[in-house]
This record gives C-alpha cells, sequence and structure tokens, in this order.
C-alpha cells in the first residue's frame, strides 16, 4: 500500500464539522493523505505527513466525489426525437418510456453494458465517485434480472424497479402485473439488488401497488426508496416514511403533513432537478424542506426519457438557481446528502477512515460550482484511493 | 497546405439552407474538407473526395464552432463572496463592480493576459471557436487602452467599452466621464478595437450619454453594439436600432415597439441567459422576438459579477428551457446568430470558403446539446483548421 499526501488545496470540503467551519466542515490550506482506498489523514497543509509520493493540487478546492443516488443508465436508444418535439412545441405520437422498454429489451448484453459504461465514466469526469443504478426499462423477469446483474457490473448500488410502470403485456391487468414483480420477477432479482423501488404515481402504481412492492422487496432483504410526488401530489412520500424507506425521490408536490414527514423521519427528501429542467415543469422546493429540518440529497435521475444528464454539477447549480439552495447546502446535498440517501457512511465525507474517493475543482472554492454554472471544473478525481481523471 | 477530410459525421449543422434541411442546412451522413484554414468541401460522406488525411468521427455530430460575441474577459480577481452572499439570501456590503475595477486596475499585464487566455482555452474546449472580448474594468485612459492590448492578443473581435459604468473618480461628474470616455480615453483605444459599447441602463449612461459615445466611437472607426434594456425598460434598444449597432444586447425588458424595431432592422438581439441565472433574474423571451422575425444570437456575457460560465451549451440549455427557442433555433443562435451580431459571415457556418471552425460532440445529434445539459460533450474543435482540442 501506498501512501498519497495531497497538499495545496486551497479549500476542503469535508462535510465533517469536527474539522472545519460549518455543515461543510471547510478547511482552508488543507492537506489530504490517502492510504490505499482510504483516507487516512486530513488536516492543515503546514501540519501535514510525510508519504509516499505527492500531488500539489495547486490551489484548488477539494471536495468528497460527488454521490449520485438515482439514475436509471440501464437502457438503450435515447429518446431525442420526443425530447425535440416536447422543447419545439410539436406534437409527438411514439410511447415514452415505452419506446426505450422495446430498445432495451432488443440490445445485447454488451450494447447494455457499454451504455452503462460510458454513462459512468461520463459521470466519474464530472467527479461522481458512488453511483446508483436502477432497472425498470426490462419488466420482464428476465429481462429485470438481466438489467441487474449489468447493473452490478458497475456499483454496488442497484436497485430493483420492476415496478417502474406496468409492462405493456399486462396493460389490462395491472393487478397480475403486481403479482409478478412480488413474486418470480422479485425472486429473479433479489441476489442482484440492494434496493427495491417503485414509481407511485397517478398513471403508474397506486399506494397499495407501491407497499406491495416495496413490502415484499423488504422480505427478501432489499431496503426500500421510491419515486414519489413527482408529476402531482399523493401519497408516496407518507408511504415512504411509513414504510422507512432511505429515500422519497422527486418531493415536487409536497403538503405540509409530508414535509413535517419528512422532517421527522431518516428518509432522505432526493431533489432532482434535472427531470424539472428537461421537461419544464416547476421545481421542488427545496428550502422549505431544508427549513422544516429534513435531509435533502441532490441527484440527476439520469435517463433517456425526462434528464439525460450525468452532471452533479449541473444539478448542484440548478438547485441552487432554482430551488432556493445556498451554494453551501447543494454541495453538502450532492456529496454527504446522496450519502445519507444509500445509508453510506463511508462516502460523501473527507475523513480519516473514509474511502479515498476525492474530487479537486479547477477553482478556488466549492462555490464555483454554482458560481460557473456549465464549466467543466472538475480537474482530478480520486475513487477508492485509484487516481482516475 | 494539407487537406483533410472528415467522415463518419452522422448530422452535420451548416448553417446554410442551400446546403441541407431547415435554417440549420442539416446533412445526415456528411463529410467535410479542410484545406489549410478554410472549408473546401462538405456533402454526403458517400461523395467525399480523397484528402491528405483522414479523421473518422465516429458517427458523432458536427456544427460550426461557437461564436460567442458578447464577453468581458480581461478583469483580475472574482467575486465568490459577492455571488454566495446573493445566493444565500446574506447582505452585501462591497463594491460589485468596483471590487473587479479595483482588482483589474491593481493587476500586471501577464496576470491579465492569462486570465484571458485561461477562459479562452476554456470556452475553446467547450467548442467556442470566435470569442468577442470587452474592455470596461479600467476605467482609466491608460486602463482601458491596457485591456484592449490585451484582448486584441485573444481576438480581433475586442470591444471599447469605457463607458460600462462611471469611474470611481468621476462619480460626482458623469458628464466629465463622458467626456473622457469620447475624448481622450477614446483617442487611446480606437487602434485596439473594433467595436464601441456603452451600457445603456438606469445607473449607468442614459440613452443622450450612450449616443454620444457611441456616435464618438463610429467616427473613430469603430462600429456601435450596446448593451440594452437588461435591468428593465428603457431606451437602449431604439438607440440600437437608430444608430446601426452590430447588435443590442441583454433585451430582457421589452415593449412592442422594441420588438417591432429588432424585426425590421439588422440590428442583432443578443441574449444572454447566463446573466439571467446567475441573478435569478426574469429571462428574454426569444420566442417574441423570433415570431417577429428578429435575428436572436446567444451569448455568454462571462463576467465574475452576473454571469461566471464560458459555456455555449449551458447557454443553449438554458435558451430552450427558459426562454422559449427550440433546441434548433438556440444552436443556430449560438452560431450563425453569433456571426450576424458580430457581422462576420466566414465563420457560423459550414460552407467552401468559411472558416475551418469545427465541433464534433459526443453525440448523434445537435440536439443533445439541449437534452444533454450540463454533460461536457465537445469531444474535438477545429479552429482555423487546427485541431486544438
Ligand atoms: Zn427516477
Ligand atoms: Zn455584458
Amino acid at each position: 500500500m501506498t501512501t498519497t499526501l495531497i497538499t495545496g488545496i486551497s479549500s476542503l470540503v469535508t462535510n465533517d464539522e469536527a474539522q472545519g467551519s460549518g455543515p461543510l466542515g471547510l478547511l482552508a490550506e488543507a492537506a489530504v493523505v490517502l492510504d490505499g482506498d482510504r483516507i487516512a489523514w486530513v488536516g492543515p497543509a503546514s501540519r501535514a505527513p510525510a508519504a509516499d509520493t505527492a500531488h500539489d493540487a495547486g490551489g484548488r478546492a477539494a471536495l468528497p466525489g460527488f454521490v449520485d443516488s438515482h439514475a436509471h443508465l440501464v437502457f438503450a436508444g435515447d429518446r431525442t426525437a420526443e425530447f425535440n418535439a416536447r422543447m419545439s412545441g410539436q406534437p409527438y405520437r411514439a410511447g415514452g418510456i415505452r419506446t426505450t422498454v422495446a430498445a432495451t429489451r432488443a440490445a445485447t448484453d454488451a450494447a447494455l453494458d457499454a451504455n452503462v459504461a460510458r454513462l459512468v465514466r461520463e459521470a466519474l469526469l464530472q467527479g461522481t465517485t458512488v453511483l446508483e443504478c436502477k432497472s425498470g426499462y426490462g419488466l420482464t423477469v428476465e429481462d429485470e434480472a438481466r438489467a441487474l446483474r449489468i447493473a452490478a457490473r458497475h456499483t454496488p448500488e442497484t436497485t430493483y424497479l420492476g415496478a417502474h410502470v406496468v409492462a405493456p403485456e399486462y396493460a389490462d391487468d395491472p393487478a397480475g402485473y403486481v403479482d409478478l414483480v412480488t413474486g418470480p420477477m422479485l425472486d429473479a432479482c433479489a441476489p442482484h439488488a440492494r434496493w427495491v423501488d417503485a414509481f407511485c404515481e397517478r398513471g403508474a402504481f397506486d399506494a397499495d401497488q407501491a407497499r406491495a412492492v416495496l413490502t415484499a422487496g423488504a422480505a427478501r432483504g432489499l431496503t426500500p426508496r421510491l419515486h414519489a410526488n413527482q408529476l402531482g401530489h399523493g401519497p408516496g412520500v407518507r408511504l415512504a416514511v411509513e414504510l422507512g424507506a432511505a429515500s422519497a425521490d422527486h418531493c415536487t408536490h409536497l403538503d405540509d403533513a409530508d414535509v413535517a414527514a419528512l422532517a421527522s423521519s431518516a428518509t432522505v427528501a432526493t431533489l432532482l432537478p434535472g427531470a424539472e429542467f428537461s421537461t419544464r415543469a416547476a421545481y421542488p422546493d427545496a428550502r422549505r424542506l431544508l427549513d422544516a429540518g429534513a435531509t435533502v440529497a441532490l441527484s440527476t435521475d439520469c435517463n433517456p426519457g425526462s434528464s439525460f444528464t450525468t452532471s452533479m454539477p449541473f444539478c448542484i447549480a440548478v438547485a441552487v438557481r432554482e430551488m432556493g439552495m445556498t451554494p453551501d447546502e447543494a454541495v453538502h446535498a450532492a456529496t454527504a446528502g446522496g450519502a445519507r440517501a444509500l445509508r453510506r457512511t463511508d462516502v460523501g465525507r473527507i475523513a480519516p477512515g473514509a474511502r479515498a474517493d476525492l474530487v479537486l475543482l479547477d477553482a478556488p472554492s466549492h462555490v464555483h460550482l454554482a458560481y460557473r454554472p456549465g464549466v467543466p471544473l472538475v480537474s482530478a478525481v480520486w475513487r477508492g484511493g485509484v487516481r482516475e481523471v
């Protein structure tokens, strides 16, 4: 095991109040020592210990790798024509998510694997070192299990989302589809997944159906998370809290009871501004959630239909512009918040013992992630102690 | 002179209706031949001529380099604390633009030059091959002339903006400052500038003052452009049209007469969504301008106070999300529109005889610039026939 000293860090986000100032645990003129895949030491550059090798950050800011806790990467094809029509005010009659389901079923394993690899690499270049990945474009026993096997080659954070929409073959028998999702499909998928998820929304699955899916998954050792309250107000958030889900995702349409439920629970409110950006929908109110005391995470929701971005910096900038978050809060939500949403204590922070996931920015502070929107600022990334970018 | 054949282009934006379909002059399965610093041939890949060297675009989309016709790059320091306070709802008492003026005056030539070079390179990595650059943070005869000399090392599109704000030394004598700007400062700056600009806004320069500046500049051979109608409705747009300015920039607050004036003139409406993004201001209505028949350009307004982005792809994505532009219109405005705003016919299009400024995207179509917000998609850039990225 070699140790690496990273010095010359103008400003370091540790997300550890014991180490630096404020909720971000900011340290100025800092240094970090990596030892194998772990962080061994964090502190003022002036007191840094010796190490086998050294890297001079040259006055750049550093922060934990982004934790993107919500993404749909196992798919084939794209939906450019649908996006273009929507943004051009043109009618579009093709099948939305069904287009992606058909293309995904028709794709080879190799093609799906290459698509995941491409997007994971694209995200890594933008500082994302942990990425959750859902199934949900297969919607058969075989295709859902295949999606999760492929996802598991790229991340341990795999989520069984057979309950994304009712499969086209079950359009007239949604109850039969829920039986499939909670039965044979779950049997095939559970060995490859850490999480179970459902899309609880009018037109997808109602509260009883979503409860059945999450409960069945939990009985097989999967921890629940839930797509909730995206397109309109509904029972999703309260269901997520009731079931002790790790996260309620989207949270765009909330009433006071939803906000109070999130604030008094361990369920993270995961906000996905890329989806509102790409569908011209109203944004969730992060300020209201934060002021109530809820834990907020930011994620990309990367998918070809409603949010085809892998960029956590972009999500930070939009969250600051549109959702009432301060730059500090948005950076915290994109790192520590994502870690909370995945119930990970080893990532999302820079502290001795944590995984050596560290990003350098071509900028003197993390605020530049919002101050310099759209500019690719990530200049170096270590993941598990390995310099990847 | 060597010729280069770029083949394997899935979709090519030429901005030439004679060459392809629609206003973008789209060509599928295209090829381009570069000869020295010019484009020599454009057409279907199946009919491409031989060349000295070949580059396989691998199914990527191609488009002209972005023409960013509005940027303020000659400055020192940044305004992170001011941005952070604004976005965090905190009061901030420091000096705004005066902070940048003081830092710029105090900086060495070498420091200013390095800052311009850094930002020009950053823009190039994101596909910008032509970049206008204004003075305006010196506000003395010497400092404005110095800014333009430095800018001219990086671009021929230099703009004299002594009338950015009234210099602090003239706070009590704005008329005296206008005399300086139209007299000795103009004498010192005109040899280094192509354009003359003023900030026509309440709190900066009124219509009579802006007219005096642009008219004096025009008498010295500089062509007018004007910051107009950004913060509120005012006389700027009508003045720009009256004086035959190449561009009226911002155009955020327009009445029907302004829109009609722009639509019936050769003055381009240059929209700068980065400024509204970074100040949480309402966006200009591009749809209204386009429907009236005005020519629209998109630019970054890159500056450390109100829009610290160099990313034309980001501006395209925001223009589609917020300003009623279709992806096609936004891409056209960021290329051909910028060229019109700079009265350039050699850039902003891919056609025989045009300058060899060409961008490849890691995507099959230009629509992805809006469909994949925040993702760095630019994978190769030729500028004047030289592969720069
Ligand atoms: Zn989702
Ligand atoms: Zn400007």
